[in-house]
């Protein structure tokens, strides 16, 4: 049953089915592959990666002055201590509002087909954009920011390091390629699945390997597969069955309200599962808070499939391998505010 | 005038008045002092200061899930990017409520005479607890901060090592202790004043020792003194004429709530002043954006002078020699929460 629902799946999607049999590295390194340098470089577009545009960019993730109230900085929601995301379900943002989905972890987001849970941002500058002019987000517009990032010498001068041929540098623009460039560095390489990619036979342990094989042969990397085990397609959220309103609330279709087609109704990007045992509450609700649920929940909604406690256990156990080295990052020390930046609102 | 001010003052609270004349340097150095390795050992009373004790008080400031909302962490409001302070005037802590006071800098908060702005937590760990229990900050429990703790493998190791002979180590006083072993690492050494003091004549430009002249001999180190520039006594806020509303309301009469005595009505601990260039906006409900003003409301409101605009310039530049050397603080990867984590509320 699995592997027919998995065959017709992927003939639909035009995935290989070499990850049903054979050598297990062998079949895993046709679906997935391992976090490299090149792979970083390779994934950003119109944006040259410097040292001072990354430190521009560090700076600039962790400034809450770049939201209207001046207390929630892009590290709020998608913080760098927690796997790259908040410790909540959805969101919490100006006034307290909450917003309508969880935050993606920004942890090797760079490797994603595209940005959001729906995939409306084409690449990162693009996605630092939306959180910062969302009412129920940062609440904040890009003539404010302007005015917040040209009020303080430092970031002035840093913005014309990093942009050296703009004549006005510190605009929302380059802000946003600046973050970009930051995140590109927020990459968990070596994870101890990188290492079986790789060749060490030891990385994962048995019950690790049974959820691998499982993962391939259940038919879970079809959706996420990829250098980030996810993150690289559009898929529809319940193929056999939907989920409870509170997982797939009916008022949220997904992709629908990007692509406005009927066949993208409650389509959602894949999510991308490198360091996903850091990362619960899961889906895009957050309303699940272990991965035993979500995996069984995943395997009994998209797949028909109905694993067993075992089952479950070791794809969880192979997960838990996913977790890579998580990013260093000195906290930055802020250029100070002046008499000419906004207040706070 | 305000030397005559000055010198009953100093009488009133028993000062030096060495600061009024002759060398600069030893006259500074009669009211401040440096700050030293040794100057911190010595700050801190019945909590041993250990490498496992002040690494578990580093993830713990950061962490949010110590807040019942799990999105509010020390730093949330203490900001290490931000000179130990946040971006607003007062607090915005659960549900978006507003404190009713300007969030305190957390460095070199171990030199402070006391807690809070109203000295009513006599040291450091006893302040850590304030924040995490009050209803318009982290609104949490010390149960439900216990229960998070100990709900995590990793911390329940961690406190073990930071605390050995703790049958229970994960409980809330060892919390706060390994906070209070964090922030004593929160020191900022080596500001251009701190050089002078140490013998550099050329560390503070002329400018700088006119203020340093100015802030000795107005008497504004009558209470900004010592090795925080303040910090080390209480003082009735308004001692030659109340302020307005906004920035001194009626309702808040300071040290008075802690002491019950009716001559503690609006005294307040006196504002250390180390990297207070970085901390606008000023006083306890951060109402005064900018030192030029906060100056000439101190010297009106409190000892009676008004300063010409090139006196306020010089104490600003003086003030501005006070920024040291930031904490540069790793920022942590802190342990993932598990199936019995309580979670956000």
């Amino acid at each position: 049953m699995s592997r027919s629902f998995i065959a017709s799946l992927s003939a639909m999607l035009a995935l290989p089915l070499t990850a049903l049999a054979g050598d297990l590295r062998q079949d895993a390194n046709a679906v997935f592959a391992p976090i490299t340098p090149a792979a970083v470089s390779g994934a950003v577009k119109n944006n040259e990666l410097t040292p001072a545009k990354i430190e521009l960019g560090r700076e600039l993730f962790f400034d809450p002055r770049i939201s209207r109230s001046q207390i929630i900085s892009c590290n709020s929601c998608h913080n760098l201590s927690l796997g790259g995301v908040d410790a909540g379900s959805t969101s919490i943002g100006h006034g307290w509002q909450k917003g309508p989905r969880r935050a993606p972890t920004v942890l090797n987001a760079v490797f994603n087909v595209a940005q959001f849970w729906d995939g409306r941002a084409e690449d990162l500058k693009t996605q630092a954009k939306g959180p910062v002019q969302a009412g129920v987000e940062m609440n904040n517009t890009p003539a404010n920011v302007e005015k917040t990032l040209n009020s303080i010498p430092d970031y002035v001068t840093q913005f014309k390091k990093a942009f050296p041929s703009d004549a006005q540098p510190a605009n929302f623009d380059n802000f946003a390629k600046a973050i970009e460039a930051f995140e590109t560095t927020l990459i968990t390489p070596n994870s101890r699945f990188d290492k079986f990619l790789t060749g060490n036979d030891t990385a994962l342990d048995g019950a690790e390997k049974k959820g691998l094989r499982l993962f391939l042969d259940k038919g879970c990397a079809s959706c996420h597969g990829g250098i980030n085990i996810g993150g690289n397609g559009y898929f529809p959220f319940g193929v056999v069955q939907k989920p409870g309103a509170d997982i797939l609330p009916v008022a949220d279709k997904g992709r629908q309200a990007v692509t406005k087609s009927a066949s993208d109704e409650f389509v959602f990007r894949s999510a991308p599962l490198r360091n996903v045992a850091l990362r619960a509450p899961y889906f895009h609700t957050g309303q699940v808070w272990t991965l035993e649920e979500a995996v069984a929940l995943m395997a009994a909604d998209q797949l028909g499939v109905t694993l067993t406690a075992d089952e479950t256990a070791a794809i969880v156990a192979f997960l838990g391998s996913l977790t890579g080295e998580q990013p260093r990052v000195e906290y930055p020390v802020l250029p100070a505010r002046t008499k000419d930046t906004p207040r706070p609102q």
